[in-house]
This record gives C-alpha cells, sequence and structure tokens, in this order.
C-alpha cells in the first residue's frame, strides 16, 4: 500500500464503483495511518495524469484516482458523449503509476434522479472557460464537493493546465472549510510543447501540427514581457495574432487577468496568467503561461 | 464529556470562536472515540434547542452546539441586526442541556471579504419559504456546508418547526454525500401550543395572545382531514379563513404540500404537509403539521 513507488508495472489498482465501499476502503486506510492522496481525472488518462499520480505517490501515502466523466460539467452542445472512455488502460497507467485505488462510479450513483444540489463559487468562475462554458464550473465544484465527501483526503492533486478550475477548487475548498490542501502541479506537454489533454485525440494529423500555435502564443507574450511590454492589451493582441497564423485555429479567447482573482488588468505590474482557449475542428484546447514582470 | 448526562446546572460549556481550535476539538474527541453530535443554532436558546441538545446528549457523544445568527440566511429587509443575541443565557441553558462545547464563530470568520462559494439544493428551495425569503435556503446551505465541514460530527439534530429547512438539509447531505446523518426532532411548543422560536420575542403581549392561531389553524385542518375532507383547497381555505379570525396576523403562506417533494397536491391520498408563515408585528412566525390520512 504506497510503499513501493516505482515506474514498473505491478498489479493493476483496486477498482470500485460503489460509494459505501470507497468510504469504508478509505477509513481502513486512514486507521492504517496512510496519508489519503487524491487524484480527480474523467479518465482516458495521459502522461500528466500519470505526473500527478506519480506525486501522489509517496511513502506512506494510500493514491486513489477517480474516474469519471462528469456529465453535469459539459454544456447541451458539448462532447460528454463522444468524450475518450478507456478504462483498461486507464487502469494500467495507473498501476505503474502509484495509484492503490481506482473509483469508477456510473453517472445513476453520483446523480440519483431527484439529486438538485450545486455548489457554484461564483466570481472565481465569471471570466474565462466560466463565460464560454456556462454552468461548467457549477458541474466542476459540485462533483468535486461529492467525491471530497466520499474519499476524505489529505490532499488533492490538480494540474495547471487547467488554470480556472484550479483557483475555483482552491476557493471553493477555502469558502466552504473542506478539511483538505490543494495541490497544483505543472503543466505535462508533449516533445512539441502541446499540453497533454484527452481532448488531443480529437485532433487529425493536420490540426495537431497546428495545435502548437498555443504553446507558441504564450511563448510570445512570456518573452514580449521580458523584453519590457507590460501593456497587458497589447500582450494579448500578440497572442491573438499569434494564434491567427494558424489557419486551422479558430479563437474561444486570449485574456491576461489577474494570476490570483482572474480580474481584468491593464497592465501586468504584478503577477498575471496569459489564457487561451482555441478550437481546433472538432477539439476546444486550453493552455495558460504565468506572466511574472521581473 | 458527555458522560453525566442530567439536567442540573453544572460548568459553563467551552466556548470556541476559532476555526482551526473546534476543528481539533473534534479531532480529539473522536480519537476518545466519542462520537460527535450537532446542534446548529442562530442562538437566543430556548426549550426548543434544549430539547435538540438533550436528545443529542448521549453517554458515549460530545456534544457540540454552534451559535452564529448567519448573515447570508437573511433578506436585506429582515431582521439580520434584530435578532436577538444572548450568549450568557444560552451559555446557561447550554450547560444544563449536555452541551460539551460551544462554536460562536464572528462574521468575519465565517464568510472573509472574497468568499463566494454558495451551496443551492435547487427543488426543495422552491415553495415556502424559499419563495417568500429569496436567497434564505442558499444561505443556510451554504453555511451548514461549512460548519459540517469545521465539525465532522455523526449526526446533526435540527427541529421540525423548520420542517422546509429540514427537507433542504436532508436533500444536500444525500446529494452531496456528506458523511453525516440528519435527526430531525419534534416541535416544542408553549402552553397554549405556540411553537417555541426566538423570534417570539418581537411579538407585544397582544400580537402574543392571538398567535397561537397558527397551532389552531394546522389543528383545524388536522381535524378536518380526521373527519374525511381530502381536498387540498378545501383545507387551505379553512386555514386561511381561521388565521383570518387574528385581526392581527398577516398571512404570508398556507400551504398543503406532499411532505416528502413539497410539490403541489390537489387531494391528501399520502402523507402531506401543512405549513403556514405568518407575521405578527414585526415577527414572522412558521408552523407546520403532518397530514397523513389513515
Amino acid at each position: 500500500m504506497g510503499a513501493d513507488r516505482n515506474v514498473t508495472p505491478r498489479k493493476p489498482a483496486l477498482w470500485i464503483t460503489g460509494k459505501k465501499e470507497i468510504f469504508e476502503r478509505v477509513q481502513t486506510a486512514r486507521l492504517l495511518n496512510h496519508t489519503i492522496r487524491l487524484v480527480p481525472t474523467m479518465g482516458n488518462l495521459h502522461e500528466g495524469h500519470a505526473s500527478l499520480c506519480r506525486q501522489a505517490a509517496e511513502e506512506t501515502s494510500f493514491v486513489i484516482a477517480t474516474i469519471f466523466v462528469n456529465p453535469i460539467q459539459f454544456g447541451p452542445k458539448e462532447d460528454f458523449a463522444a468524450y475518450p472512455r478507456t478504462p483498461e488502460e486507464d487502469r494500467e497507467l495507473c498501476a505503474r503509476s502509484g495509484v492503490d485505488l481506482i473509483f469508477a462510479p456510473n453517472v445513476e450513483t453520483m446523480y440519483p434522479a431527484d439529486s438538485c444540489t450545486r455548489v457554484q463559487v461564483s466570481e472565481t468562475e465569471k471570466p474565462l472557460c466560466g463565460r464560454h462554458r456556462p454552468g461548467h464550473f457549477i458541474g466542476v465544484a459540485t462533483v468535486l464537493s461529492k467525491l471530497f465527501h466520499l474519499i476524505p483526503a489529505d490532499i488533492a492533486f490538480f494540474g495547471l493546465k487547467d488554470y480556472q478550475q484550479c483557483l475555483v477548487i482552491e476557493r471553493m475548498v477555502e469558502d466552504l472549510d473542506f478539511p483538505l490542501k490543494i495541490r497544483k502541479c505543472p503543466i505535462v506537454r508533449e516533445p512539441d510543447g502541446l499540453a497533454m489533454s484527452s481532448r488531443n485525440r480529437y485532433l487529425n494529423p493536420e490540426e495537431r501540427g497546428q495545435a502548437v500555435i498555443l504553446k507558441r502564443s504564450l511563448d510570445l507574450a512570456t518573452r514580449l514581457l521580458q523584453q519590457g511590454e507590460r501593456d497587458a492589451g497589447r500582450l494579448r493582441q500578440a497572442m491573438i495574432d499569434e494564434i491567427a497564423s494558424a489557419p486551422l485555429g479558430r479563437l474561444d479567447y486570449a485574456e491576461i487577468l489577474d494570476a490570483q482573482s482572474l480580474a481584468s488588468i491593464d497592465r501586468v505590474d504584478r503577477s498575471a496568467v496569459a489564457a487561451l482557449a482555441v478550437h481546433f475542428g472538432k477539439a476546444r484546447l486550453i493552455d495558460n503561461a504565468l506572466l511574472n514582470p521581473m
């Protein structure tokens, strides 16, 4: 249980679908003095997820990955039905990444017919994906409230690719006094710079080739900042122009916001985040970079 | 610690205002194998609250009462500022009702300036007080989410005078998988039948005399049901007419709804609830009765 942490394949992680069983397993692990570490995912795991799991897997920890494609965080025209589901591969990746147990409930378990409670992080959810995907973060905050209760963890791990999601979750945990810590982990990228994402598999080869423009656009903003540019509008326009150089890309948003509050800023005088969402064919890709003026 | 459970006065219950301290105290009590029992209140405690505390106080239990006048469950024109605050008397009542510890945070502790997360139980909150006090149950659900995290209890106790509140809380606990049980406790009444409430102290003697009309109206509906009346509209009208016989009363609502879903019903063919809200001067009083057809 969390002792042998290497990357060689080992026996598959335990696969649990019931609420009662997962709760009891966690209680048992806690009684055995393990710290409980949670990696919530929607499955179709890639090296970004594996990186989260490996960071969670320390000597005394009991690592639980959840795999649940959460319907209420998808809009009616979004890709809930098409979202890739690869349980066998996920289980293997978990096994070689230090996961002890996988919780993979079905939709009826998580949302019985009369379920009607929602959690909303009203300020943090407003800009970026919150504006472009109405209701998305209500779905995220609600499902995580449930998972944090079913799996009373000490630390939950999230990837910084979903930057706004990280802030929404941190805000929720602080506002509602959840007794757990949030660990935000660095973005994991393909060799050419594209941020790892389950949605990358929607890309055809031509789209895949051009999708690196998100990272290039963020790198451009970082470079301009280093050269002294502080005007948020000009930095943003430079990102937009860079994205436009990829003919298959359709910009959803490009913003430069305060890194903590996500408030609009005119100048980058303190830590800011450059955040992008760009459609390529069926895929909507997001990426971001912190902009720290010296 | 929960051992000596009689109604004679004893030393005052511990009074705690900080989040960290309350959480640690609860962890300690849990390590000592106490079951944690929570009685959330807004203070100005009366025999209704005392009854909840006494029901919570069993041999192995550690009883925590919370006293917090929760600003976000009051509307802008409601009585947040005027709501009675009687900490000394509350402490004495707790001491003689088996309470081990009182958690009484201030508003800034519970709602720092950047706090923005809210919990909404959308269906259950719609009728009755939810319609007449917009946002009220969002405030209730949010503060209880926080208290349930700060004080990870096994059971939380609530009075059935706030019938809809009980349903909202039960729904929230089930929907969000909170690991605690809700115990709904009978309404405690004055000798003439008026349901105990902190707001009764707003009544002048004349209003106090007439306020018994709520209970009489509910008794009338119960009697008519026993006599065979099943038509919800006629039962409701009988309640309204009865309330009208108290000249100082101003009806807020009188409803007969499904006892579980709070859906509108035409006939009382299964368990229903008769629910009333009536203004007397500055006081808005609520009361209810279950209607069970034989």
